[in-house]
Protein backbone atom coordinates (compact mmCIF):
# COMPACT_ATOMS: atom_id res chain seq x y z
CA UNK A 1 0.00 0.00 0.00
CA UNK A 2 2.91 2.32 0.64
CA UNK A 3 5.79 3.70 -1.74
CA UNK A 4 8.17 4.42 0.71
CA UNK A 5 11.09 6.91 0.30
CA UNK A 6 14.60 5.51 -0.80
CA UNK A 7 16.38 6.73 2.04
CA UNK A 8 14.27 4.51 4.03
CA UNK A 9 14.22 7.69 6.78
CA UNK A 10 11.21 9.18 7.76
CA UNK A 11 8.53 6.58 8.34
CA UNK A 12 5.72 8.32 10.23
CA UNK A 13 3.15 6.36 7.83
CA UNK A 14 4.73 3.21 8.15
CA UNK A 15 4.34 3.75 11.79
CA UNK A 16 0.81 4.69 10.88
CA UNK A 17 -0.08 1.73 8.98
CA UNK A 18 1.76 -0.84 11.79
CA UNK A 19 0.26 0.96 14.54
CA UNK A 20 -3.72 0.73 12.44
CA UNK A 21 -2.84 -3.01 11.64
CA UNK A 22 -3.60 -1.91 7.62
CA UNK A 23 -2.19 -4.04 5.41
CA UNK A 24 0.61 -2.47 2.97
CA UNK A 25 3.42 -3.85 0.41
CA UNK A 26 5.94 -0.87 -0.13
CA UNK A 27 7.73 0.22 -3.30
CA UNK A 28 11.25 1.49 -2.04
CA UNK A 29 12.23 4.59 -5.08
CA UNK A 30 15.23 6.82 -5.35
CA UNK A 31 15.33 10.70 -5.54
CA UNK A 32 15.47 10.13 -9.14
CA UNK A 33 12.55 7.78 -9.13
CA UNK A 34 10.28 9.98 -7.37
CA UNK A 35 8.64 12.73 -10.20
CA UNK A 36 7.75 10.07 -12.90
CA UNK A 37 6.49 7.56 -10.35
CA UNK A 38 4.24 10.29 -8.56
CA UNK A 39 3.01 11.45 -12.26
CA UNK A 40 2.09 7.59 -13.08
CA UNK A 41 -0.30 7.94 -9.73
CA UNK A 42 -1.54 11.28 -11.32
CA UNK A 43 -0.53 13.16 -8.20
CA UNK A 44 -0.10 17.05 -9.23
CA UNK A 45 3.15 18.88 -7.87
CA UNK A 46 3.13 19.89 -4.09
CA UNK A 47 2.32 23.54 -2.96
CA UNK A 48 3.99 24.98 -0.08
CA UNK A 49 5.77 21.62 0.69
CA UNK A 50 9.30 21.99 2.84
CA UNK A 51 12.24 23.19 1.06
CA UNK A 52 9.30 23.52 -1.78
CA UNK A 53 9.30 19.90 -2.89
CA UNK A 54 6.81 19.45 -6.21
CA UNK A 55 6.80 15.71 -5.82
CA UNK A 56 7.94 13.83 -2.16
CA UNK A 57 7.72 10.46 -0.79
CA UNK A 58 6.26 8.74 1.57
CA UNK A 59 3.25 8.60 -0.63
CA UNK A 60 0.51 5.85 -1.15
CA UNK A 61 -1.84 4.15 -3.00
CA UNK A 62 -5.19 2.78 -1.64
CA UNK A 63 -6.45 0.08 -3.83
CA UNK A 64 -9.94 0.03 -1.81
CA UNK A 65 -10.28 4.10 -2.99
CA UNK A 66 -7.78 3.89 -5.68
CA UNK A 67 -7.21 6.98 -4.20
CA UNK A 68 -2.99 8.23 -4.59
CA UNK A 69 -2.47 10.46 -1.21
CA UNK A 70 0.92 12.26 -0.68
CA UNK A 71 2.83 14.05 2.52
CA UNK A 72 2.52 11.83 5.76
CA UNK A 73 -0.08 14.38 7.84
CA UNK A 74 -2.52 14.21 4.85
CA UNK A 75 -1.48 10.64 4.49
CA UNK A 76 -2.23 10.03 8.39
CA UNK A 77 -5.35 12.22 8.07
CA UNK A 78 -6.85 10.09 5.08
CA UNK A 79 -5.66 6.64 7.16
CA UNK A 80 -7.64 7.84 9.85
CA UNK A 81 -11.00 8.94 8.32
CA UNK A 82 -10.68 6.34 5.46
CA UNK A 83 -10.37 3.35 8.46
CA UNK A 84 -11.99 5.01 11.41
CA UNK A 85 -12.23 1.41 13.37
CA UNK A 86 -8.08 1.06 13.96
CA UNK A 87 -5.78 2.73 16.31
CA UNK A 88 -7.28 6.40 16.36
CA UNK A 89 -3.57 9.29 15.93
CA UNK A 90 -6.26 11.84 15.87
CA UNK A 91 -8.38 11.73 18.84
CA UNK A 92 -11.85 14.03 18.72
CA UNK A 93 -10.97 17.67 19.64
CA UNK A 94 -6.85 17.10 18.68
CA UNK A 95 -7.04 17.09 14.65
CA UNK A 96 -5.92 21.32 14.86
CA UNK A 97 -3.92 21.01 17.91
CA UNK A 98 -2.09 18.03 16.38
CA UNK A 99 -1.81 19.80 12.67
CA UNK A 100 -0.31 23.41 14.98
CA UNK A 101 2.35 20.89 15.78
CA UNK A 102 3.48 21.02 12.46
CA UNK A 103 6.09 24.00 14.09
CA UNK A 104 7.96 21.85 16.12
CA UNK A 105 8.25 19.13 13.81
CA UNK A 106 9.16 21.45 11.38
CA UNK A 107 11.81 23.02 13.68
CA UNK A 108 13.14 19.63 14.83
CA UNK A 109 13.45 19.13 11.35
CA UNK A 110 15.91 22.23 10.44
CA UNK A 111 17.42 22.16 13.61
CA UNK A 112 19.35 18.72 12.80
CA UNK A 113 19.34 18.77 8.92
CA UNK A 114 22.68 20.52 8.01
CA UNK A 115 23.90 18.16 10.58
CA UNK A 116 23.38 15.51 9.00
CA UNK A 117 23.21 15.88 5.27
CA UNK A 118 26.26 15.26 4.53
CA UNK A 119 25.78 11.68 5.98
CA UNK A 120 22.29 10.84 3.66
CA UNK A 121 24.40 11.67 0.80
CA UNK A 122 26.79 8.84 1.93
CA UNK A 123 23.53 6.96 1.75
CA UNK A 124 21.67 8.38 -1.52
CA UNK A 125 22.57 5.73 -4.89
CA UNK A 126 25.18 7.06 -7.99
CA UNK A 127 22.31 7.89 -9.63
CA UNK A 128 21.11 10.79 -7.05
CA UNK A 129 24.56 12.05 -6.13
CA UNK A 130 24.83 15.06 -8.93
CA UNK A 131 21.16 15.95 -8.19
CA UNK A 132 21.25 15.38 -4.42
CA UNK A 133 24.61 17.47 -4.06
CA UNK A 134 23.37 20.23 -6.51
CA UNK A 135 20.17 20.82 -5.11
CA UNK A 136 20.94 20.11 -1.18
CA UNK A 137 24.06 22.99 -1.86
CA UNK A 138 21.74 25.87 -3.73
CA UNK A 139 19.63 25.53 -0.40
CA UNK A 140 22.75 26.07 1.76
CA UNK A 141 23.96 29.15 -0.56
CA UNK A 142 26.44 27.04 -2.96
CA UNK A 143 28.12 26.13 0.32
CA UNK A 144 29.91 22.51 -0.44
CA UNK A 145 28.18 19.45 0.92
CA UNK A 146 30.99 18.55 2.96
CA UNK A 147 31.41 21.82 4.91
CA UNK A 148 27.72 22.26 5.51
CA UNK A 149 27.55 20.66 8.84
CA UNK A 150 28.27 23.23 11.51
CA UNK A 151 31.41 23.32 13.46
CA UNK A 152 32.70 24.84 16.94
CA UNK A 153 30.48 27.30 18.38
CA UNK A 154 28.14 26.83 15.55
CA UNK A 155 27.43 23.67 16.63
CA UNK A 156 27.53 24.21 20.31
CA UNK A 157 24.81 26.56 19.68
CA UNK A 158 23.27 23.66 17.90
CA UNK A 159 23.43 20.93 20.47
CA UNK A 160 21.73 23.33 22.93
CA UNK A 161 18.95 24.38 20.36
CA UNK A 162 19.01 20.71 19.93
CA UNK A 163 18.60 20.25 23.65
CA UNK A 164 16.50 22.74 24.73
CA UNK A 165 13.99 21.51 21.85
CA UNK A 166 14.09 17.62 23.72
CA UNK A 167 13.90 19.46 26.87
CA UNK A 168 10.67 21.20 25.75
CA UNK A 169 9.14 18.32 24.54
CA UNK A 170 9.79 16.10 26.90
CA UNK A 171 7.85 19.00 29.07
CA UNK A 172 4.90 19.06 27.17
CA UNK A 173 4.57 15.53 27.36
CA UNK A 174 4.80 15.59 31.19
CA UNK A 175 2.48 18.56 31.09
CA UNK A 176 -0.11 15.60 30.16
CA UNK A 177 -0.38 15.33 34.12
CA UNK A 178 1.12 12.22 36.10
CA UNK A 179 1.34 8.67 34.10
CA UNK A 180 1.81 10.81 30.44
CA UNK A 181 3.71 9.10 28.39
CA UNK A 182 2.58 10.35 25.15
CA UNK A 183 1.21 13.89 23.62
CA UNK A 184 -2.09 11.59 23.87
CA UNK A 185 -1.53 11.11 27.40
CA UNK A 186 -1.58 7.31 28.28
CA UNK A 187 -1.41 6.35 24.30
CA UNK A 188 0.25 7.86 21.63
CA UNK A 189 -1.11 9.89 18.46
CA UNK A 190 0.05 11.46 15.53
CA UNK A 191 2.53 14.00 17.56
CA UNK A 192 4.47 11.15 18.95
CA UNK A 193 4.77 9.94 15.60
CA UNK A 194 6.11 12.12 14.01
CA UNK A 195 8.98 12.61 17.01
CA UNK A 196 9.01 8.81 16.73
CA UNK A 197 9.82 9.18 13.03
CA UNK A 198 12.15 11.84 13.35
CA UNK A 199 14.56 10.55 16.48
CA UNK A 200 14.18 7.26 14.12
CA UNK A 201 15.44 9.17 11.27
CA UNK A 202 18.26 11.33 13.08
CA UNK A 203 19.39 7.79 14.87
CA UNK A 204 19.51 5.62 11.77
CA UNK A 205 21.37 8.21 9.25
CA UNK A 206 23.74 9.63 11.99
CA UNK A 207 26.33 7.11 13.59
CA UNK A 208 26.46 7.19 17.58
CA UNK A 209 29.33 9.08 17.93
CA UNK A 210 27.18 12.05 16.05
CA UNK A 211 26.77 15.18 18.54
CA UNK A 212 22.63 15.22 18.19
CA UNK A 213 22.78 11.24 19.00
CA UNK A 214 24.77 11.74 21.95
CA UNK A 215 22.41 14.32 23.20
CA UNK A 216 19.61 12.61 22.47
CA UNK A 217 21.60 9.80 24.40
CA UNK A 218 21.62 11.56 27.82
CA UNK A 219 18.95 14.23 27.00
CA UNK A 220 15.86 14.15 30.05
CA UNK A 221 18.49 11.06 32.10
CA UNK A 222 17.50 8.61 28.74
CA UNK A 223 14.10 9.12 28.49
CA UNK A 224 13.97 9.16 24.52
CA UNK A 225 15.75 5.67 24.54
CA UNK A 226 12.61 4.27 26.64
CA UNK A 227 10.31 6.42 24.09
CA UNK A 228 11.50 5.14 21.31
CA UNK A 229 11.92 1.83 22.86
CA UNK A 230 8.46 1.89 23.36
CA UNK A 231 7.58 1.84 19.53
CA UNK A 232 9.30 -0.94 18.73
CA UNK A 233 6.55 -3.31 18.15
CA UNK A 234 4.91 -1.15 15.54
CA UNK A 235 8.31 -0.58 13.57
CA UNK A 236 8.63 -3.82 11.87
CA UNK A 237 8.66 -3.79 8.66
CA UNK A 238 5.51 -5.26 6.45
CA UNK A 239 6.13 -6.76 2.81
CA UNK B 1 -8.97 37.19 42.55
CA UNK B 2 -6.63 37.70 40.08
CA UNK B 3 -4.21 40.83 39.76
CA UNK B 4 -4.08 42.21 36.55
CA UNK B 5 -0.84 43.80 34.88
CA UNK B 6 -0.54 47.54 34.70
CA UNK B 7 -0.72 47.47 30.77
CA UNK B 8 -4.50 45.51 30.59
CA UNK B 9 -2.68 43.88 28.40
CA UNK B 10 -2.66 40.07 27.59
CA UNK B 11 -5.53 38.94 29.25
CA UNK B 12 -5.71 35.27 28.74
CA UNK B 13 -6.63 34.64 32.56
CA UNK B 14 -9.19 36.99 32.72
CA UNK B 15 -10.57 35.43 29.86
CA UNK B 16 -10.71 32.14 31.26
CA UNK B 17 -12.46 33.10 34.54
CA UNK B 18 -14.83 34.86 32.90
CA UNK B 19 -15.58 31.45 30.43
CA UNK B 20 -15.56 29.41 33.62
CA UNK B 21 -17.43 31.89 35.71
CA UNK B 22 -15.35 32.29 38.54
CA UNK B 23 -15.78 35.44 40.40
CA UNK B 24 -12.85 38.05 40.69
CA UNK B 25 -11.59 40.64 41.68
CA UNK B 26 -8.74 42.09 39.84
CA UNK B 27 -5.75 44.80 41.37
CA UNK B 28 -3.96 46.48 38.78
CA UNK B 29 0.02 46.95 39.17
CA UNK B 30 2.47 49.14 37.03
CA UNK B 31 5.70 47.69 36.34
CA UNK B 32 7.19 48.81 39.20
CA UNK B 33 4.95 47.05 42.07
CA UNK B 34 4.89 43.94 40.08
CA UNK B 35 7.87 42.16 42.67
CA UNK B 36 7.16 43.68 45.55
CA UNK B 37 3.30 42.45 45.12
CA UNK B 38 4.65 38.88 44.03
CA UNK B 39 7.08 39.04 47.20
CA UNK B 40 3.86 39.82 49.29
CA UNK B 41 2.81 36.85 48.25
CA UNK B 42 5.37 34.70 48.62
CA UNK B 43 6.15 33.55 45.34
CA UNK B 44 9.51 32.95 44.11
CA UNK B 45 11.21 34.26 41.38
CA UNK B 46 9.91 32.53 37.82
CA UNK B 47 12.58 30.60 35.72
CA UNK B 48 13.14 30.26 32.12
CA UNK B 49 10.34 32.83 31.46
CA UNK B 50 10.33 34.98 28.52
CA UNK B 51 12.68 37.28 28.66
CA UNK B 52 13.99 35.94 31.97
CA UNK B 53 11.22 37.93 33.43
CA UNK B 54 11.31 37.01 37.68
CA UNK B 55 8.12 38.26 38.46
CA UNK B 56 5.33 38.35 36.11
CA UNK B 57 1.59 39.59 35.71
CA UNK B 58 -1.14 37.93 35.63
CA UNK B 59 -0.66 36.38 39.03
CA UNK B 60 -3.86 35.20 40.54
CA UNK B 61 -4.22 34.88 44.69
CA UNK B 62 -7.23 32.13 45.13
CA UNK B 63 -8.65 32.77 48.71
CA UNK B 64 -10.32 29.16 48.60
CA UNK B 65 -7.31 27.64 48.78
CA UNK B 66 -4.71 30.46 49.72
CA UNK B 67 -2.57 29.61 46.60
CA UNK B 68 -1.13 31.95 44.66
CA UNK B 69 0.19 31.02 41.40
CA UNK B 70 1.85 33.10 38.61
CA UNK B 71 2.40 32.22 34.51
CA UNK B 72 -0.63 32.59 32.45
CA UNK B 73 -0.57 28.87 31.87
CA UNK B 74 -0.11 27.53 34.95
CA UNK B 75 -3.16 29.67 35.98
CA UNK B 76 -5.37 28.08 33.82
CA UNK B 77 -3.74 24.59 34.63
CA UNK B 78 -4.32 25.55 38.05
CA UNK B 79 -7.86 27.52 37.70
CA UNK B 80 -8.98 23.12 35.42
CA UNK B 81 -7.75 21.32 38.27
CA UNK B 82 -9.42 23.08 40.84
CA UNK B 83 -12.82 23.75 39.66
CA UNK B 84 -13.42 21.13 37.24
CA UNK B 85 -16.88 21.42 37.09
CA UNK B 86 -16.48 24.63 34.98
CA UNK B 87 -16.02 25.29 30.73
CA UNK B 88 -12.89 22.92 29.95
CA UNK B 89 -10.24 24.91 28.27
CA UNK B 90 -7.87 21.47 28.21
CA UNK B 91 -10.52 18.29 27.43
CA UNK B 92 -9.15 14.89 27.78
CA UNK B 93 -6.00 14.14 25.72
CA UNK B 94 -5.07 17.96 24.75
CA UNK B 95 -3.14 19.12 27.85
CA UNK B 96 0.73 18.09 26.17
CA UNK B 97 -0.04 18.98 22.98
CA UNK B 98 -1.66 22.39 24.54
CA UNK B 99 1.21 23.26 26.16
CA UNK B 100 3.62 22.40 22.72
CA UNK B 101 1.00 25.13 21.45
CA UNK B 102 3.67 27.84 23.53
CA UNK B 103 5.76 27.46 20.82
CA UNK B 104 3.05 29.32 18.42
CA UNK B 105 2.28 31.74 21.17
CA UNK B 106 6.11 33.19 21.17
CA UNK B 107 6.27 33.10 17.98
CA UNK B 108 3.36 35.66 17.39
CA UNK B 109 4.63 37.18 20.38
CA UNK B 110 8.25 37.87 19.02
CA UNK B 111 7.07 38.47 15.34
CA UNK B 112 4.94 41.88 16.64
CA UNK B 113 7.00 42.59 19.85
CA UNK B 114 9.59 44.67 18.30
CA UNK B 115 6.54 46.63 15.71
CA UNK B 116 4.30 47.61 19.23
CA UNK B 117 7.34 48.19 22.08
CA UNK B 118 7.44 51.84 21.41
CA UNK B 119 3.44 51.41 21.35
CA UNK B 120 3.43 50.25 24.99
CA UNK B 121 6.31 52.60 26.36
CA UNK B 122 3.37 55.46 25.74
CA UNK B 123 1.01 53.66 27.75
CA UNK B 124 3.02 52.74 31.20
CA UNK B 125 2.87 55.29 34.14
CA UNK B 126 5.63 58.27 35.09
CA UNK B 127 7.09 56.01 37.10
CA UNK B 128 7.69 53.22 34.84
CA UNK B 129 9.30 54.82 31.63
CA UNK B 130 13.10 54.68 33.02
CA UNK B 131 12.67 51.35 33.80
CA UNK B 132 10.62 49.93 31.23
CA UNK B 133 13.25 51.97 28.49
CA UNK B 134 16.27 50.80 30.18
CA UNK B 135 15.42 47.33 30.09
CA UNK B 136 13.68 47.02 26.65
CA UNK B 137 16.39 48.99 24.95
CA UNK B 138 19.09 46.45 26.98
CA UNK B 139 16.90 43.31 25.13
CA UNK B 140 17.01 44.78 21.39
CA UNK B 141 21.32 45.47 22.02
CA UNK B 142 20.85 48.88 23.37
CA UNK B 143 18.71 50.38 20.38
CA UNK B 144 16.64 53.16 21.31
CA UNK B 145 13.01 52.62 22.12
CA UNK B 146 12.27 54.86 19.19
CA UNK B 147 14.34 53.02 16.58
CA UNK B 148 13.75 49.53 16.95
CA UNK B 149 10.41 49.19 15.60
CA UNK B 150 11.31 47.56 11.87
CA UNK B 151 10.75 49.92 8.63
CA UNK B 152 11.52 49.34 4.84
CA UNK B 153 12.38 45.92 4.18
CA UNK B 154 12.71 44.80 7.50
CA UNK B 155 9.26 45.24 8.25
CA UNK B 156 7.94 43.95 4.60
CA UNK B 157 9.69 40.78 5.96
CA UNK B 158 8.17 40.81 9.18
CA UNK B 159 4.58 41.66 8.01
CA UNK B 160 4.90 38.78 5.49
CA UNK B 161 6.20 36.63 8.61
CA UNK B 162 2.63 37.72 10.52
CA UNK B 163 0.39 36.66 7.72
CA UNK B 164 2.20 33.47 7.02
CA UNK B 165 1.67 32.82 10.76
CA UNK B 166 -2.63 33.80 10.87
CA UNK B 167 -2.37 31.63 7.27
CA UNK B 168 -0.81 28.56 9.22
CA UNK B 169 -3.14 29.08 12.61
CA UNK B 170 -5.98 29.45 10.56
CA UNK B 171 -5.03 26.71 8.70
CA UNK B 172 -4.60 24.42 11.50
CA UNK B 173 -8.01 25.18 13.29
CA UNK B 174 -9.73 24.60 9.55
CA UNK B 175 -7.53 21.37 9.52
CA UNK B 176 -10.80 20.07 12.53
CA UNK B 177 -12.79 19.48 9.59
CA UNK B 178 -15.74 20.89 8.72
CA UNK B 179 -17.43 23.40 11.03
CA UNK B 180 -14.33 23.28 13.24
CA UNK B 181 -14.02 27.26 14.12
CA UNK B 182 -11.90 26.79 17.10
CA UNK B 183 -8.66 24.58 17.62
CA UNK B 184 -10.54 22.63 20.47
CA UNK B 185 -12.71 21.81 17.40
CA UNK B 186 -16.78 23.42 17.98
CA UNK B 187 -15.78 24.83 21.04
CA UNK B 188 -12.71 27.15 22.34
CA UNK B 189 -9.76 25.39 24.44
CA UNK B 190 -6.70 26.75 26.08
CA UNK B 191 -5.07 27.56 22.24
CA UNK B 192 -7.73 29.66 21.34
CA UNK B 193 -7.62 31.49 24.52
CA UNK B 194 -3.86 32.20 23.63
CA UNK B 195 -4.64 33.54 20.34
CA UNK B 196 -7.40 35.90 21.52
CA UNK B 197 -5.55 37.47 24.33
CA UNK B 198 -2.06 37.99 21.35
CA UNK B 199 -4.76 39.38 19.10
CA UNK B 200 -6.49 41.66 21.68
CA UNK B 201 -3.06 42.50 22.92
CA UNK B 202 -2.27 44.05 19.40
CA UNK B 203 -5.14 45.80 18.25
CA UNK B 204 -5.55 47.28 21.90
CA UNK B 205 -1.87 48.57 21.93
CA UNK B 206 -1.30 49.47 18.16
CA UNK B 207 -3.41 52.10 16.26
CA UNK B 208 -6.00 50.98 13.59
CA UNK B 209 -3.36 52.25 10.85
CA UNK B 210 -0.59 50.13 12.09
CA UNK B 211 0.49 47.58 9.55
CA UNK B 212 0.09 44.28 11.48
CA UNK B 213 -3.09 45.26 12.66
CA UNK B 214 -3.97 46.19 9.17
CA UNK B 215 -2.80 42.87 7.98
CA UNK B 216 -5.35 40.90 10.68
CA UNK B 217 -8.37 43.00 9.14
CA UNK B 218 -7.44 41.30 5.78
CA UNK B 219 -5.92 38.03 6.51
CA UNK B 220 -8.08 34.87 5.86
CA UNK B 221 -10.56 37.29 4.68
CA UNK B 222 -11.45 38.98 7.88
CA UNK B 223 -11.92 35.41 9.86
CA UNK B 224 -10.20 36.93 12.41
CA UNK B 225 -12.37 39.55 13.69
CA UNK B 226 -15.06 37.09 13.38
CA UNK B 227 -12.96 35.53 15.62
CA UNK B 228 -12.57 37.80 18.22
CA UNK B 229 -16.36 38.55 18.10
CA UNK B 230 -16.91 35.26 18.75
CA UNK B 231 -15.07 35.86 22.41
CA UNK B 232 -17.11 39.30 23.23
CA UNK B 233 -19.33 37.58 25.83
CA UNK B 234 -16.26 36.53 27.98
CA UNK B 235 -14.47 39.73 27.43
CA UNK B 236 -16.60 41.83 29.52
CA UNK B 237 -14.86 43.13 32.84
CA UNK B 238 -15.84 41.26 35.97
CA UNK B 239 -14.62 43.55 38.53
Amino acid sequence: MIMGESLRLLESVRLALNMKGIPYTTKWVNFFEIEPEMRKLGLPPNEGAWMDLKYTVPTIYDPNTQRAVTDSHKINTYLEDQYPDTFPLFPKGTRALQAAFDLTYGQMLNTIFPSIVFNIYSTVCKQDKAYFRTTREAWFGDVRLEDIAPKGEKLEEIIKAWEKLLGDIGGWIDAGGPGAGYFGGDAPVQADVDIVAMLMFLTKIAPADHSLVKSLETAGGGRWRVYLGEFSKWTARSA
